[in-house]
């Protein structure tokens, strides 16, 4: 069937890394993708780790040449997520999953959505949110606070998502994720159904 | 998370009862929905097992009482499927099988869309499904022949459907039914999702 690609959303803080680490050996081969962006890191984040981080004219350049499957333009900064890996990744049978936040889902289910499925993370409620932002995170609090008010804008578009994962208990929260994440390996892409009616009645 | 619908469709000789057969250890507590039907039993039908077999006057007054999720009439003979067992099924947390054609998934999918899960097994080839139909049936030469030419109808139509599954090899096409219908648990209806949103915003 191939690889698959699997969209990822949901607040910072709901605990999306640690379910994927977690169901890591239930989903098979996956090809994590991370976000290139232009603004500057932050204190602990790690350039191919976090983001890839460019600078404003390689992005543009990057734009010219078509090299994104989709880009946005936050406060002023870039971030854009790079085509070329994810082909690769399909070519080689991988689940290719996204961290993208609910504009970048928007864009890549307009473009690809019939090789997408999508879940949304997210912590029990809001004030779960707030206790798990304060206790863990080295963040300003004016950082935890934009967390939080992006968190309940966002939290209203759930329903344009495949899927929901409420993260309040992290086992049953993993083995969520790893059975959606085998599912989607499961959808056959328009050109994989043509191919399979082409087949049919030529047989 | 409750229950769930799952829509199977294919061709008769696609290998369907045998998938669910073989996957059943794998997919939890399932109620499968038999259809009710005003035709004649066929040689080996049975009331209660392939069909609910009852009068034209039954099936009308049935209607009247709002009593079917969705029917329609083929060839003069009515089709249908009961709401009652299901909505008993999905309050116990049931995974409700459906078996309908290509038609009941199109009512079933405008009615509840929200919470349904499609999938669409067939063999892999039109050749090899002649080959199974000729093989074990002791239907008459003309019904299988109606079954491919409505198999070469059905095909078409496998693109309106969440998932495909290809029944070349019992044993993969089990596995792949069996992980479809647990991701199939994880759906959340709009009543859900409207919960959810609710209960976040009051937290």
């Amino acid at each position: 069937m191939g690889g698959a690609i699997l969209v990822l959303s949901g607040p910072s803080g709901a605990g999306k890394s640690t379910i994927i680490e977690s169901a890591s050996g239930k989903i098979g081969d996956y090809y994590f993708s991370i976000s290139t962006t232009t603004r500057e890191p932050r204190e602990g984040e790690r350039d191919g780790v976090d983001y890839h981080f460019v600078s404003k004219e390689e992005f543009k350049e990057d734009i010219k040449a078509g090299a994104f499957l989709e880009y946005a333009i936050v406060h002023g900064n870039y971030y854009g997520t790079s085509l070329n890996p994810i082909k690769e990744a399909l070519k080689s049978g991988k689940l290719v999953i996204f961290d993208i936040d609910i504009q970048g889902h928007r864009l890549v289910r307009a473009k690809i959505g019939d090789i997408v499925t999508s879940v949304f993370i997210t912590p029990p409620t809001l004030s779960e949110l707030e206790r798990r932002l304060y206790s863990r995170s080295t963040d300003k609090k004016s950082i935890i606070e934009n967390r939080i008010k992006n968190a309940k804008e966002e939290i209203k578009a759930i329903s344009e998502f495949d899927f929901v994962i409420i993260n309040d208990e992290i086992e049953r929260a993993s083995n969520e994720f790893a059975t959606i994440s085998n599912a989607s390996r499961l959808k056959l892409s328009k050109h994989e159904l043509e191919k399979l009616i082409l087949n049919w009645e030529n047989s």
